[in-house]
């Protein structure tokens, strides 16, 4: 077990006071690698926050920084041990498992202007990779460096082999926001699951209300791995990896049970499993939702059944990751509107402005 | 080996003369199940097409139209052995392996104003099944009729088990077009692979064409089981199932080999994978469009491997069927726009007026 | 669709004589590769055999006898379309869809001193194949040619690349046996399904009785791709393949429906799935084992789970096929000894001398 | 983060004396349940042993030996947060990461006449499950209490629906034997990895030796779930469980990695994969042999890779938990008899005398 304290080296108002906003310092790119986060679960509380906190702070990249050359390698510049650094915990105050936390996503600016992507050995959907163990030789490791252009809300392509550039849209997300995990485990920041993780869903964006089940006392919330830009699938294992400066609405949803994340936004609702094989993932997601929609227009089992079958979209997360993520993605329009968690993403989204 | 001869009742115009369009008569749904075709392969062709025909025919819906009632349950009105009927196979004059033929959808109109989804034992995403062979008993078999009301668009959802209604798009679609498969196979309409079948995408939909390689002389494309709609991922395994009036233009493109299905609309360009586990029909989509990029921008493989890792969306198709199918499916804008198959899919457009 | 009539020039017997045994002559190695037979299903029978017929024939190998040097590389002699060729199909007279066939392995003697395997690109359990679709080159493609001493029941492994020699126990196989597929399917000998084809186990061997379910009219038996020997799982796609003199039983148990395939010897009784993923190869097996074995001891299904649970052993068949197979295998002796299909295996065996 | 110290209250000798003995008093079975150790990682050591040690010691069954009666239910009298106590941590004195420890099974012996066996709600390979999410309702959860005569080395199934009995042989193992995982990670014991935990494979049995890489310092050695019988495959998930006395000769391997856990007996090596899909396993166990063989016969990876395809056997460990592990295994007869470890293996055999 590690001890995270001092993770990130906040100057935190006092978390016991009335005020609603937090903020922090910026995060100190040259602090010792070996001093942040990189799990689930695990590590101390870097702050305790109220539910309706308005946090404010950044995060830094999935190399913590390290990579910023197409002339340098991941396996030169990063220890494996190292990898995906979180922002985070923060101990919820009144979070209880039976509970339910819902962070709503206000901004995800990237911090600079530039954001790096790269091939890792035996990582990504189409290399073999440590489970999918094969007896190739990796693919060629490679880092592009992609420039951000924050005015015009572009990330710009720029192939390493020819002289091709092809700008495309920013759409800031965060690859990785979760708690605590069940059953007394630690898991790496580099994995997904019931707690949320790295599902690495473009979802993860601005106007997006994230709801985790709490498994511990306190939830013990953290999230980073921004992207300023991903594929579904997030194909090669990395997206358009940058540090970001973000601000999230972090409330508690009291005695409601979330066996899976699930997201909200003013148009849909969404469930995320996470598992292999990927139909496993696909299964978690749309049983969830079979479920949810059926709590949510008092329909049977079945009747929810053959409405998520016409109405859902199934956009895939991360084929990539530990385990992989599928979403399940269902218009409200479709079902009449409707207001789950008690309107608590409504009410986020008023508070958010 | 069975002969479908006959299968449909067609007043062919001579396939041999010059005229670029073909009708037939409506189908008739009285006929003999037996004599309708079932497979991809191992039927003789019904008609023969010259490449640029415009074709407008009909399709039974997948239960042949022997399920019309919510009282009725398939296993008491459908024989397993035949389902899922194709309208086809017609032989594409010219077609030789190592050709793709393409199929534009002109327009696909459900014939009636009714459509039907079930539930069926041992068959769905999310219950046990032939090959995910488990002791639990089967879900409830059951039959939800939809109302089709083709003036303003909708499927009207009903719930069984309570009052709920909810409108839906209409979004028509093939769920099954494909070519006889390669090595002498005969594949039946229930599965998909390389040769297209029942992919079950909602991709295919007024305006896209698809492009099949060709595996024996002639093609032999068949397709149907038309759907008013269906959710991604087609969960329960039956979409909102009907007959429909469709209308393709039926072309080739020569000495081009297409080694699995590929999709192109004005907006899109798309590659389709069908295999188990999901995660295999993921990576053959995606390998495919990192190849098929590489060759239409001049990039090396690692570069487009990026490229799609950050550009392409990743809908599933089918999680029920006997293999599963995921879509890859990348913006031609982010491309610069592209015209593959030496902007076919453009003539065609055009054509179709 | 093809014709194979003759793919094997047969003096045989008449088949509707009396007598119970067959032969025919040698395999013609130097025919026509397109004239031999390499589906399931889809070709004309080369024979009609009554139930209780003892038949002696031959099989060429996986690659029709063309790979005979370390120096051939199986992409250079061998053409994709005429791989695995099988000895068949043989009309079983008598036999209707819901009969069982049962074919009792004789005898199976290498008809050469030698054997071959190799490595194919893009086949085998560890490395990216056309399904789990791949941006790494192929591995290396290289021929091991085996010295097969049928005195000393050895098969001597070479290594390539040192002058390390193995000599391993001769343990002969059929990889492939099968009957006609249901739904009018046509499947490559390259398969493996409900209806046999290449499930590849080293279980297929002397003293093995094979049940298969009859799908078409006189069943359409048949079988091929003899191994001298075999690790569990082919991990490579090739065992050592060499062409076979084989002798078997071929018999008829009328009324009884075999779903899957299943084997009997004098101490176990097994059952067969092939599915991917893996695991539903292994639930296929597992499904079929409990409720065979809750119809043989007349036990509940929860009751002979428990049972399968504790008595069972799973050797995995292939992982390398279009689809993986695993066996589930239980030793009579733990059930009290049964005596499944009426007892025919017993009968063959005591038939078989 | 929990503290175990206590888990087992041990009147253990000084672990730094010269003594290579260790012994301690029975387990308490009615200690508070909340006081065990449940994972691999995040518990403090029991006690620290030297390299050499041999350890005699005992261990709970999986549900802590609370499930005593067929009329009792799992779900009644276990609480799901405290399922599969292990006993230790063992710090072994010396282990850094990069060495590798050696457990050496002396002795498994059930410590009561009776084991248990069930069927839980939504676990088990032939039901849908918590990841294999389906819609299904769960299977009867029933209890099966075994008879276990350590005379005559036989386990009584009784059904429960039938006065049907059948005695089984006795066949003592431990599902479960690991060390802390890499990665700062912390995994519950119902779970396997590459630190070992619960591959739930046969061959962990008397005369196995089990090699397992070292994550971190003192390796932090734990095992239990005693089965005094299982079936491959583990089918329904719990296996005849029971408390074991047990005695394991504890050493370490200095400078040798171990990526995945490898056994060693008197015939065989072997190597076990843990993942899923069940493919993965199997690919894990076989790349790892084939690696392992090239290592110890100077072989080139693609001769090695030939060797193992014809030489391996494939025997299914557990297809149940989190993920599934598949055992590869080669007979050392095959191989010309090999000595990996340095001949760590026959040095424990001698020593257990």
């Amino acid at each position: 077990m590690h001890n995270a304290k001092g993770a990130i080296t906040p100057d935190w108002k006092d978390s016991n006071m009335e005020a609603t906003e937090v903020k922090h310092h910026e995060v100190d790119e040259d602090r010792p690698l070996e001093e942040l986060v990189y799990t689930f679960g695990g590590a101390e509380p870097i702050a305790s926050l109220k539910p309706g906190t308005l946090l404010s702070t950044s995060t830094l990249d999935a190399f913590a920084g390290r990579l910023t050359s197409v002339d340098q390698r991941p396996s030169q510049v990063c220890d494996p041990r190292f990898l995906n650094p979180q922002t985070g915990p923060f101990f919820i105050e009144g979070a209880q498992p039976g509970d339910t936390v819902a962070v709503h996503f206000v901004s995800i600016e990237p911090r600079n202007d530039w954001g790096v992507s790269t091939t890792v050995p035996f990582f990504g959907a189409l290399t073999g990779s440590r489970e999918t163990a094969l007896l190739n030789a990796a693919l060629p490791e490679l880092t592009w460096i992609y420039e951000i252009d924050r005015e015009e809300r572009l990330v710009h392509y720029q192939a390493l082999d020819s002289k091709l550039h092809l700008p495309l849209p920013m759409a800031p997300m965060h690859g990785t926001v979760g708690v605590a995990p069940p059953l007394q485990e630690v898991r790496s920041s580099l994995t997904p699951g019931s707690w949320g993780g790295n599902m690495d869903t473009p979802e993860m964006k601005v106007g997006t209300t994230c709801y985790l089940g709490v498994n511990v006392e306190g939830a013990m919330l953290s999230f980073g791995d921004g992207h300023a830009r991903q594929g579904e699938g997030e194909t090669c294992g990395v997206a358009v990896e940058c540090a970001m400066d973000s601000t999230v609405l972090v409330d508690l949803v009291k005695r409601t049970m979330t066996p899976w994340p699930r997201l909200e936004t003013d148009e849909h609702i969404m469930t995320v499993g996470s598992a292999k094989p990927l139909e496993d993932a696909f299964r978690i997601a749309h049983t969830e939702m079979v479920h949810w929609i059926a709590q949510l227009l008092s329909l049977s089992v079945m009747d929810s059944y053959q409405l998520v079958s016409q109405a859902a979209l199934s956009p895939i997360a991360n084929v990539c990751d530990t385990v992989y993520s599928v979403v399940c993605k269902v218009p409200k329009r479709l079902l009449g509107w409707v207001t789950p968690f008690q309107g608590k993403h409504a009410e986020l989204r008023a508070q958010a402005g």
